[in-house]
């Protein structure tokens, strides 16, 4: 496997782009050197790369492929919409259509909004809980992503002290930090902001514990902050109604994007009737947000996560792609730590805290066409088959048997 | 002609979303039960909303559509380009090639970056300008729209006091004023952002002054400031190479959207090669943004702009259009105040502070099947032909004759 074209193109992207590819599908966040940097054609569950490469994708563009690539119904129903026009001066009936079907499906949702990036309305929900309350407090979990906004972004660049003079973040799972931020900012908490799990990049999934998740319901409702639940990277995946109903949040405000719409690009955020009325007051606009055909996506996709049973069957192939993996680390002699839902799983190597290993071993799993991540937690894609996962592991094997020396292969 | 399905949606649509419509595409910002509300289909230079009322449309989206709807260039190649997939791990060869396009375009763009919205690259400028500078403080336009962000939004819900606390505000136009606040904040102004003319909602448009630009243009070099052009609105309208070249700004960064695409969702931003290492720290990514069909369409609609010479002939039909726009208040009495450049014009009653005039004509021509708006600029179409802007101007006249009296028709 060879990534000649990857590269050369990655040379003329360098030299007109700052960074050459920016963001989340920068090299840099993978392996350089050892995975494709351009794309050329996805079909189902595999994507080709410019240099012919195809790969069983794990990653599903981080996200947003619940489906896989060029799901039928999906696409029919976006093109159609497509046909009626984009960018109208006003929204179409899909918007109302839309709202309808979220409020419906999400028990505690009582209207929807929508927009493009999941981050458009992570950064409008923070204000909203301030409009609701006239606090300027949001707690946010430490090291969660919400977005690239100043009050929010991993990144060190462009930030200046007053950015984040209003935030606060804690641990997650960690009751006691968070009620003292509670205390420490009596009467001043807009709102608490967090991820269903935590899924943070470069470190295990962790799950929340059921105490934390009943600390979270409590302590909101007892300093009457809101609870913001950012379901923007696992909305849809564990189950069809949110992620809050798997794991007992009662939030206020909710943001999905991802697997909203198999692709297309729409978010959207729903909260309760108590808050309605505030939340119209937070201006929120966009140029091309009344586009159809992402609407007419995010019916369809939603209509066949829960027709289909998606979650669980996301559930039952994540598990068989764990425990086939475990099982191959295993008879190699490699420790590994799994983490997270096995819809969304993330799997290291133990004992590797400079991820030198667990790179390596993506490394090796990539040369033999299996798309993962060595730093970010892999989606497993609802196209795949369980022979696609038995191929997947079947790979997984060669690579593990292709790493120069077990258990300190890369030592 | 009746709302009466656009009335009925927009009653369900206010059960479940706040405001019922929320941002620029909302009723309110129009005039109410005058207007459609919701639309249904687009073709060329004209759409049929949920009743069957056909419009030539004077707002293209609110700038979006600048060939007008389905573009049959544009649009083969986004199909095109949605073939290949959507939202994959990595960017396709397009990311390329349309970074490409724009630095060969623009003349002082050494580099590009893509994202969603036009305020997902205001928002990031100003982090860019505060990373190059090490500075906090941004001077922007008192009125000018730069999105829906904390620090610039012009709604007031949600807003806290540590939002602006580095934003310093001055009106356009006004040397003085910009020169007292690069004074008041010596070494503390990272960037001076400002859109190329000012094109406020419910105000008239204002065109620079050559001294504005030449005082911006000294100012920034001076205090070692980036100037920043938020070209969202009007990029590509006015030049096939951005608006600076019109007014003689020399900006550090630009940002582009809405006629970028011909409605398809993507935004742009360009800059100086000196700021490229430190744009590459500020942290810049969404969910949809290596999706290829906007870039597609993108680099179809900038090749049209330019072997079409596209502005050129967006300002004669604007100029055959507020002319006789004009001519047809003359001949019934009423005084009109034209503003703007001729392919985004807005015309007013004068002597109209409440807007109740401007707002009664603006009804009456929309019942004719011309949608203008009362608050904001207009957008001329390329899909428009002379014929359709006499037919426009020939409907603009009977609703001057349907108005009850001149020139006092809605006292």
């Amino acid at each position: 496997m060879n990534f000649d074209q990857s590269q050369a193109l990655f040379r003329r992207a360098a030299a007109v782009i700052p960074g050459g590819i920016y963001g989340h599908t920068t090299p840099a966040a993978t392996v350089p050197g050892a995975v494709p940097y351009f794309a050329a054609e996805g079909f189902g569950c595999r994507y080709r790369d410019v240099d012919g490469n195809v790969f069983i994708d794990f990653m599903g563009g981080y996200g947003p492929l619940v489906l896989g690539y060029h799901h039928p119904e999906v696409e029919a129903a976006a093109h159609a919409a497509r046909q009626l026009g984009a960018a109208f001066n006003h929204p179409t009936p899909l918007l109302v259509e839309l709202a309808e079907k979220l409020t419906q499906r999400i028990d505690f949702a009582d209207w929807a909004v929508f927009a493009k990036n999941g981050a458009d309305l992570t950064n409008w929900s923070i204000m909203v809980a301030r409009e609701v309350t006239g606090r300027p407090k949001i707690l946010k979990i430490r090291g969660a992503y919400h977005g690239t906004a100043a009050w929010c972004t991993p990144g060190h660049g462009g930030l200046i002290p007053s950015d984040r003079v209003d935030i606060a973040d804690f641990p997650f799972n960690d009751i006691t930090a968070l009620e003292a931020l509670f205390a420490q900012h009596r009467g001043q908490v807009a709102g608490l902001i967090l991820t269903p799990f935590h899924h943070p990049a470069f470190a295990d999934s962790v799950l929340p514990t059921p105490e934390f998740v009943a600390a979270c319901n409590r302590l909101c409702r007892e300093h009457g902050a809101l609870q913001i639940l950012d379901d923007v990277r696992c909305g849809f995946r564990l189950t069809a109604d949110g992620s809050h109903s798997l794991y007992g949040y009662k939030p206020d405000l909710a943001i999905y994007c991802k697997a909203l719409a198999n692709g297309h690009p729409i978010s959207a955020c729903v909260g309760r009737a108590s808050h309605k009325a505030a939340a119209s007051r937070v201006f929120l606009t966009g140029s091309y947000w009344s586009d159809p055909a992402p609407m007419a996506a995010a019916l369809a996709t939603l209509d066949i996560i829960a027709r289909e049973q998606i979650p669980q069957r996301l559930a039952l192939l994540g598990q068989r792609f764990v425990d086939g993996f475990l099982a191959l680390g295993k008879k190699h002699g490699v420790d590994l730590i799994a983490s997270g839902p096995p819809a969304m799983p993330y799997l290291r190597v133990k004992d590797d805290p400079s991820f030198m290993r667990t790179q390596a071993l993506c490394t090796a799993i990539v040369a033999q066409g299996v798309f993962i991540h060595p730093h970010h937690n892999w989606f497993i894609s609802a196209a795949m088959t369980e022979a696609d996962i038995d191929e997947a592991l079947r790979r997984i094997g060669i690579a593990f048997d292709s790493l120069p020396t077990t258990p300190h292969f890369a030592s």
